[in-house]
């Protein structure tokens, strides 16, 4: 460990840096960086393990600016620790269109930018499914491979978010012993003084749900190097709470509201340096304090080249690179079940996959959030629990917002493949964290259960009727309504070979019936495609998602006896299908008058339907009855596709 | 207070009205309204101020059953304590089409069902909602007419939604002394133990947050009742920690995980009946029990009589009824501002009107999630606070879930007109609880500011691309985008007017154009409209929302002079101008070629555009500089528009 460090010094680089670039940018919000320079300095300069040459190594310690609108201080630490992709002219350009220095951090893994942040909760939520994706790891390959900590910085919002509520009630209840926020404790808030409206004693609600809680002056270096030292020796996670000035270092603005994010002038500046005594001009770090840096990163270079060793001559050595390349292995489709020809729940078909996949495919990992019966893809695997790391499922309990920031932190962490199970109505919980999923090109995947009215006497509450458009309008999520196991497995098989982005699956409590025979080629990878009926020679189109595709296959025979040669088009995945070419798309749709069948409502199937074609779904909120009276009552039958058909025909 | 009631047979009157409600329907937890039966029948036999004959009385107290799956009890209480809509029919018509008695609790509030529950956390959070609304009354118009408290029945599911964790917070916070939880503590989630997925210390994280804290055996009903009396006798709101047991009364399933929801049998009926010697058939009551039930609401009824003899006589008689009627004053629009002709944004304009509520329409209540500043809806507003309970500005702090809810439940409790602001990135926080507005048909006023890439450099996190597209497609929910202070004013005239649903506005950060120069018709309420240009003689037509509207109007002045006659429609509501006859809609929109322009995902624009016509919008997130440059970078311009208008009319 170096001692000789100026640490004060290297705080200050960070301090001016980021007011240099915030006026140079014309705004941004240094209220975070001036008040966590000394923070920040001392965790890179005695405690945190990575590696700015090597951004992507697996064993470096994640960083979570959970407080993301304070994106200065990450770019000025990544810059100072030099991550080479954070230049000078990267800092000049914050905030600016292409700039990897962009208004709030944007996730860039091999400039060190470990996820983006910027809504508040989400960060830390992310942080906790860091540190649950590092503890599983390690139970699989051991800590000579795995074994590195995951910090988060964490200012008031992020606390008082219900899903930072949920992040920390579940990461005291998980013991998550390498998770460590850094609570940048300052008393003010965008509105004014925190006590607007925060009153509750924050460590106390810490130690309510089992942290270890040390209280510390955020610009003491010595009790902040002290106080990293005792969380790494204790067994809970640590919230650090650090007592900091906003803004500090600015004479005119520290300690106040405008501290958070006013408007610097050029005299902030000049104030500044002359009360930090920092005579460099604007963007100039002088060599000694780039020097310090520089040494303060030999800690993590070091454990680097250890750990390279280690793993070459480690046995498991194939087996990690694949987890953490998110490579699929070869024969891992063999694992996957034989679909049965019985009508089941494609909630039932999808455990069916999820529980082959923990021997085809062991590095996924399923969140649930207490529903762990009526989803059904708990079944084999064990539990992730305090006492037990070596387990695949996470009781996350009802916290569903939670849950999806987990499964975006698992993977960017990387190593697992995280599954997220609950049911399709509470998907609006935790739709911010799905969004993010989206917008970091993660590959998640949310698996959603009681899609529909199928829900049965539950009622509206839990029926989505416009969820399934909600997400369709979603850029980059791509969104399954399987219609059968067949189809089921072959979202599955899509979802994990997708890397770019997240996808999700809506699937039914209820029997679906089994319409496809043969799965023996994925069709569901266009999207859409003619299920039954000839491609040309037809009077009528069927299209048709999820439980609603067995429906029209039955109208379909009445139809064809009728004399009306109808064809029927099931469409798992409007995204794929809208990536066919135009070609495709014409041929699947047909000319024929089409009929849309989906028990949601219709808005986005214009996307498919003329003014003239029909649509038989719902029209407004469902209603508390058992599925099948439900389906007669909102008209979703047979017998009025039918008798639409014959409308549409002329019959 | 009669005192020769006998509790606990009232309270097995709940347990058996359950038991064979459920078996009946062949569905159903009993877990809640078994376990929780003696708490329910002690707060209305000793403390509940309702009058079953007057279930809307605007001083009743509030019941909130937040565990919503534990209907039957609500269901059993309602019946027993004389709602006269809740017949034995209606019990056996439980979880059945039309019945009162739904799977999970819907808003029937001359049934006595004040809200509509069954997704975790939403009941409680709409209690501090009903809470903060009966302060504010009683600030108004005094303890003579506003004196009643808020009940909420919790489960543990509730205290782990992170939008239960911000009502804990905040109504801690805000001290709201009239705020009760009665905790059904019973170990069991539908996983099974709540130890899988909680182990924090939960009295202790209520004190954090300053609340009072009582710790009873739920099933002790002197306990019970003196708890509560301490509840109402303390000034902070009170958490009533009763521990329970799960499905008490059945021998095979009580405090087990089958205690949550496993099927009934008529066996578990016989054994319960005779494990509680209770000798009488299926929904037999008999009665000395319903006498005593009678009885007990004596103290509500007399209340009641008193209360209303103190209205006759209140100066503030007619405004109270106004108020709890929801009814505007006559010359409310008086009070509207005259609208400027610069250009400024829209969040500004509603600023404007919000501001001029405070006089013409006092009812308002404005929530907000720290962001008072950028979203510009305090100014001359005071704060509700702890002190201060004549404020109509909450500060709800970073808790975005809780406010939508927190709405929902002043629009339920009646008498406020509740407005949440902020940003419409967050509008995907709250969406659960927008939902449920939709849902429950309540006029709750959503304004959102920061709508599009007009956010500028805080970045692709902050700017909404899919959410328009998300909430026009659910239900009953209006969404306005307005394009300039008219519209703007218009829109919040046409909220504050709909009284059956959720209206919300999604406004502008960056400067809007003042396209309309004529306020004395509002245009707005046929949703779009032609704003420029001929109804006929057109050979373009552009249809823009919002900011896009000033764009659109631009692009039209150029290709007039290029001999493009070019109409302009502002579309501020589509749900509106859907609403339509289809003449109105097929005049606004016209034969020519279209194009759509909105700075937002095409995803629903096929509502309004043929396969030929063009769109101008966003195909994906947006990026991080500022708001100008994202507007060239995406092209979404003037020059665009008129390049394409010359290109689809073929010059």
């Amino acid at each position: 460990m170096p001692e000789t460090l100026n640490i004060q010094n290297m705080a200050d680089a960070i301090r001016f840096l980021s007011i240099d670039s915030i006026l140079n940018a014309g705004e941004g919000h240094q209220g975070v960086p001036l008040g966590m320079a000394e923070i920040a300095a001392t965790l890179y300069a005695k405690h945190l393990k990575v590696d700015p040459d090597d951004p992507l190594w697996p064993d470096r310690d994640r960083i979570v600016l959970s407080n993301g609108h304070g994106s200065m201080l990450l770019y000025g630490l990544l810059h100072l620790s030099g991550y080479k992709k954070v230049t000078v002219e990267a800092l000049k350009a914050f905030r600016k269109l292409h700039s990897v220095c962009a208004g709030h951090p944007e996730i860039e893994q091999d400039a060190g930018i470990e996820i983006t942040t910027g809504l508040l909760g989400q960060g830390i939520a992310c942080a906790v499914g860091m540190a649950v994706a590092e503890e599983r790891l390690a139970a699989r390959f051991g800590r000579d491979l795995v074994d590195h900590r995951t910090w988060a910085f964490v200012g008031d919002g992020c606390l008082q978010e219900g899903m930072g509520q949920e992040a920390i009630s579940l990461a005291g209840h998980l013991q998550l012993g390498r998770l460590t926020f850094l609570w940048d404790d300052n008393h003010i808030t965008d509105d004014g003084d925190t006590a607007l409206s925060v009153s509750e004693d924050i460590p106390a609600r810490f130690r309510a749900a089992g942290w270890h809680v040390i209280e510390v002056d955020g610009h003491d270096i010595a009790c902040i190097d002290k106080s990293i030292a005792e969380a790494k020796a204790d067994p809970r996670p640590t919230l650090i709470a650090c007592r900091t000035t906003i803004a500090r270092g600015i004479p005119r603005l520290q300690g106040q509201r405008g501290g958070h994010s006013a408007p610097l002038t050029p005299q902030d500046a000049q104030e500044a340096r002359a009360a930090r005594k920092w005579p460099h001009p604007p963007f100039h770090i002088p060599q000694e304090v780039y020097s310090d840096w520089d040494k303060a990163m030999m800690q993590g270079r070091t454990a680097k080249s250890d750990w390279q060793e280690r793993l070459k001559k480690h046995p498991a050595h194939a087996e990690f690179l694949r987890w953490t390349n998110g490579a699929l292995p070869d024969g891992w489709l063999d694992a996957l079940p034989e679909t049965s020809s019985e009508a089941r729940p494609t909630i039932q078909s999808s455990g069916d996959v999820c529980d082959a996949l923990l021997d085809g495919l062991p590095e996924t990992i399923v969140l649930c959030a207490d529903l762990e019966a009526p989803t059904n893809h708990k079944r084999r695997r064990k539990a992730f629990t305090a006492d037990s790391r070596d387990g695949s499922y996470v009781h996350c309990g009802v916290r569903e917002h939670l849950m999806g920031a987990m499964a975006d932190g698992i993977a960017a962490h990387g190593g697992l493949r995280p599954v997220n199970v609950t049911y399709l109505a509470f998907a609006d919980y935790e739709r911010a964290a799905m969004r993010m999923a989206a917008l970091m090109g993660l590959p998640a995947i949310f698996v959603f259960s009681h899609d529909s009215i199928g829900v049965g006497s539950n009622g509206p509450t839990h029926q989505p009727v416009e969820t399934l458009a909600s997400y369709r309008a979603m850029p980059n999520m791509r969104v399954f309504r399987p219609a059968d196991a067949i189809e089921t497995a072959e979202a599955w098989q899509i979802a994990l070979e997708i890397r770019d982005g997240p996808s999700m699956l809506a699937l039914s409590r209820q029997d679906a019936e089994q319409v496809r025979k043969d799965g023996s080629e994925n069709l569901s990878r266009r999207g859409a495609y003619v299920l039954a009926g000839s491609e040309t020679d037809r009077d009528l189109t069927l299209i048709a998602t999820g439980t609603e595709v067995g429906l029209a296959m039955k109208a379909r025979h009445i139809l064809e006896e009728c004399g009306i040669r109808t064809a029927v088009i099931s469409m798992p995945c409007w995204e794929l299908f809208q990536d066919q070419d135009a070609a495709y798309r014409a041929a699947v749709l047909g000319a024929a008058p089409r009929i849309g069948i989906e028990a949601a409502l219709k808005f986005g199937w214009e996307n498919w339907l003329r003014p003239d074609d029909a649509f038989i779904g719902m029209t407004g909120f469902g209603a508390s009855a058992k599925a099948p009276e439900l389906y007669e009552h909102f008209g979703i039958t047979t017998e009025r596709i039918v008798a639409t058909g014959k409308s549409l025909t002329g019959h």
